[in-house]
């Protein structure tokens, strides 16, 4: 089992002990999330799917790290501003199930904007 | 206590209820993860600290949302790549703590290219 | 005065002369417009107006040369998509005159989303 | 003949008349252009070759605004910044000519961290 309050623990204390939450205001913080989506879609750039698949297979330890710097800020992001990640979730998972109800989203990928 | 594998199972259901899988090849759910951070940045444009304050206390349900946009195609890219995230993550923080090391990385922001 | 026709030419004999066209499918363009923009502004992250500033001074040739590269695909990608850039800004900025008028719009950085 | 010192001029004029230049720091402008990018990129997302040969057919208009939005970008940053961008997009491209010379670069896609 995953829980992400060690994880949460672990990464608010790696900042305090380098008194980086000076630095996190979250404008700031907003541009670092967008920039490191941004490295992990570099990976996928130029390549078919073919391509991708190999790919994923030799370069999955790199993805997965780039996946964390993600997640770390989500993690950090929600925390300074006092938002339950798990709950927004899982409250955005159900608002988004009553949005495209299974009968009509099946296998539709309109699903985004038009449905 | 928060446990990321009960939101995994039901943001894979969903997803596999809507038959929405095949539309989820790595390239595009990376797009996907970097147009939704994109929407958190758009939340703190053109905003100095004093309003992103206001702003913040006045839409943090808003925000809460976004971030879970975001949380979501991390995880579910994660499912789908067979990547451990939140192992990932520890694996990652700890690569980080050896790279900026307290001592010379306390409260300097150049921690991320000239350390 | 400044001519985008002759560097048009120049930027379409560039990818023509490396057989490069043959990579340039529409998604990975935008990709590649979405990861240069995401260069440009990892310069001023985790710098307040100040820094920046400064910043500015001391990198403008680093900074111009990732403009540059934005530019360069969006030029790019308008000559593929047969697009008259030039035509197609001065359409938007008529559009956008008459959405935001002058006398409501002055001063207000409500601009975006509320006016 | 396309000159881009009028449409830059319109442009510059378009955000003096409405006393804007005020909220354009160099962060946010950035930040915009970031976003206009991915709004680029969004056009294409979920969609396959085919797909998106056909949706471009029926948004050309659309995506032409979109490129459009982006260019404003870098037109106003750079004069802002004091950087000539077709200068600078010259000079750019003689570098990347040198990087990647052509009986090297020929067919290759490897062109942009591999070569």
């Amino acid at each position: 089992m995953h829980n992400i309050d060690n994880l949460t623990r672990k990464i608010v204390r790696f900042n305090k002990d380098r008194d980086w939450e000076q630095f996190h205001n979250p404008k700031d913080l907003a541009i670092s999330l967008s920039l490191e989506a941004s490295e992990v879609l570099e990976h996928f750039q130029w390549k078919n799917n073919e391509e991708i698949e190999e790919y994923i297979k030799n370069h999955k330890e790199n993805i997965g790290e780039e996946l964390a710097d993600v997640f770390y800020w989500v993690i950090l992001m929600s925390h300074y501003l006092n938002i339950d990640i798990i709950k927004a979730s899982e409250k955005k998972l159900k608002k988004n199930a009553e949005k495209y109800p299974i009968n009509k989203a099946k296998g539709k990928h309109t699903k985004y904007n038009q449905l």
